[in-house]
């Protein structure tokens, strides 16, 4: 089996069989991390552009270390050091360097289709690495690998997912994918936070963080984008915290064994208790290290792996 | 055949056999970066440092990948993240690089001649990618290789080159490559932007495009540097654009089977109309193409090649 | 023999042995960077993350070939481009990049004991590539490599260290190591720049410059920072200079044979006079070769070597 396009864009364009597909990879590719030469020919002599022009450390370096534990060689390009700054458009940014023959583009863009617009007009499989407030499929794919790999399954699974729904790549993302694999999701967060069109997504909604990790199996909480304060959406962190801030108290009405993710960084104290984080419950540093084995599959399945 | 040089600093220096050499040794690396697998171990244990004091997407990027493709190691230095924030000299940094051994540097600066006092001083070679409104050796080398590969030759071909001819190191160095391959060429701007010396340089001298244009083989536009509106010697944008802009009307003059080119980044609608950047005529991406596989020939003729 | 710790957080923690062990394997190394394929496979499938909170090139540079030269495969973090721009927290940094599973990370940062605290929370091993003003064990152990080099040992060696004695790691971890291996240190600077507990370091003291290199061996010139010019400890620049810059006519109450070494980068005229630097006294660019050597050895034997 193959995916059917040449691009990851987002979760909402694939089918189950192709998730399933990526989660099986993904899974066989976890034990090549823990050898103690962690490298593998498969890739070799294929390009990874990396192509960001938001920052950031974990998205990007997982990508690098996916593509070198395959093999194949990196080049990174980032907002800052870039033609950017000459106000060159990202088509032409992209169409040159389509001509200079990179396999995969990993992308990140401030615009939501960014990476749609780009996969349309040039030759090379774009992978979203996020793109403004639309779709992270990459981190979709990991949590939901993450949940596979600690629950045995992803359908029949409550997951809740808490906070700014609305302008959350990563709740969009695994809005998608949850639902598509059968699990029973729960929104909750503030009404200003809420996507208008949250009805017609499959999920539960709630206003309250009690309610929606009622007996849930999978809490997942959502980064507070701190740069956006001030906007008038956005109530005060104290207020934001006082009202859906995760800690050890309302985690009681979630299952004895919940999993708690994060898709990181984290606000320590605003979303989520620094004793919840680092706790058992907490599953943030597994999501990491399926978020690198994730990526290897997707480079392998689309340069060329069979 | 070799190199008379360890350096590549400028088309000035080079000969035609040297030009010819490094046009027959890229035309014959095309082919690697079409491959399913792009790269052979050539340059193994050998490592290109980029050393950009002037930010650049396309140089940078096209440097690692021919650098990659065959099998180098790369090591990239930009003026923000490096010493130069702590005020080092270029010598001194130069000095630096040169005591870790690396085998070349390629190096971009906002000062004409930084790479020629620098080539002096270290044993390592030093490809200019860039000095000031001096030279751009590699993109006059992947200009000529794409005029050769499209027309079957340099000698008597008649290149236009408009624009801001007295401050751009892309026209400097291909007036000094283009006459001396035999073209003819001929250049066109406001007078304010032709060097003072332009009628010793072996070129037509024109202040109007039209003229310029007529009966061209090749158009090469230049890139306008908004980053210099406000000097003294540029028009306004608008003004520009109305007399110097390459657009559908006054291309018809050139020859019907024109090409254009353009080193990029492009200012859409200021110096280059979009449906001719983007039409038939353009060549613009072959130009990025030709350049990965410029950049691997210098690298396998000075690094080492036989 | 091996290394007692995963990781070198500073000359402090190392025996005897194991500074001699680390300067016998990067002598060991040096022929590796004068060979025409300058690469190993000895550390094919591990990956070294340079993660760095403050500008630097040469020591970041000097990881990056190292580790390449023994077929490591280096990721790049820099806190312009990284999370730290959402304000994520060093330690929750450091347990993503653990979760990523790399084999050391060289970190760099402005607080002393950053990395002493990551180290004890994660799995990998950690090289402090500088912490505040607190250690800088990497320089201190290429400063050894060059004095062994140069003089065939470094018991008995008289090693002056000249300027800002307190704010300088450098200054620290090369007192510890120099002291442990039996040199004989004398420091000179300010009083303003002259640490509390210097009586307890076993070190000489003195606040001029001619009474500290009498009879020197070795002068290591330490950089002003310039940027802490305006605090009430630091005099003015030229003040500074009359007293401690080292120059020709100081000079003499050397050694003959003195030699001259300094970290870098230099302040020209300010410690250092340039005819001094760049003389034949000066061991300067040896220690940047050397420096890329300690680095190998740091990662041979953090990273598996036997």
């Amino acid at each position: 089996m193959k995916l059917a396009s040449k691009d990851i864009l987002g979760i909402k364009d694939l089918s189950v069989d192709e998730i399933n597909l990526i989660l099986d990879t993904a899974e066989s590719f976890i034990e090549i991390s823990t050898r103690k030469i962690k490298k593998v020919p498969t890739l070799r002599g294929k390009t990874l552009v990396t192509l960001f022009y938001e920052p950031s450390t974990r998205t990007r370096t997982s990508f690098e270390i996916a593509a070198k534990r395959l093999s194949a060689d990196t080049v990174s390009i980032s907002s800052t050091t870039s033609s950017v700054v000459k106000g060159e458009t990202l088509i032409d940014t992209a169409r040159n360097l389509e001509a200079m023959n990179p396999d995969i583009i990993a992308m990140r863009h401030s615009a939501a289709g960014a990476p749609h617009m780009l996969s349309r007009l040039i030759k090379q499989s774009i992978i979203n690495a996020g793109d403004g407030a639309h779709e992270h499929p990459t981190q979709a794919l990991l949590d939901m690998m993450t949940i596979k790999e600690k629950k045995g399954k992803i359908a029949g699974i409550k997951v809740a997912i808490i906070g700014d729904i609305a302008h959350s790549r990563v709740a969009r993302s695994n809005i998608y994918g949850l639902t598509k694999m059968g699990a029973d999701v729960t929104v909750a967060g503030p009404i200003t936070m809420m996507p208008r069109d949250i009805d017609k997504m499959g999920v539960k909604v709630h206003y309250h963080i009690k309610e929606a990790i009622k007996n849930a199996d999978i809490i997942m909480m959502l980064r507070i984008q701190l740069e956006r304060q001030g906007d008038s959406i956005f109530p005060s962190l104290r207020e934001y915290s006082n009202y859906y801030c995760l800690n050890a108290q309302n985690i009681k009405l979630a299952k004895d064994d919940v999993l708690v993710m994060h898709p990181g960084p984290i606000n320590r104290g605003v979303e989520i208790a620094p004793d919840i984080a680092d706790g058992s419950y907490s599953v943030i540093l597994d999501q990491v290290t399926n978020g690198v084995a994730v990526r290897m599959a997707l480079l392998y399945l689309l340069a060329g792996g069979k």
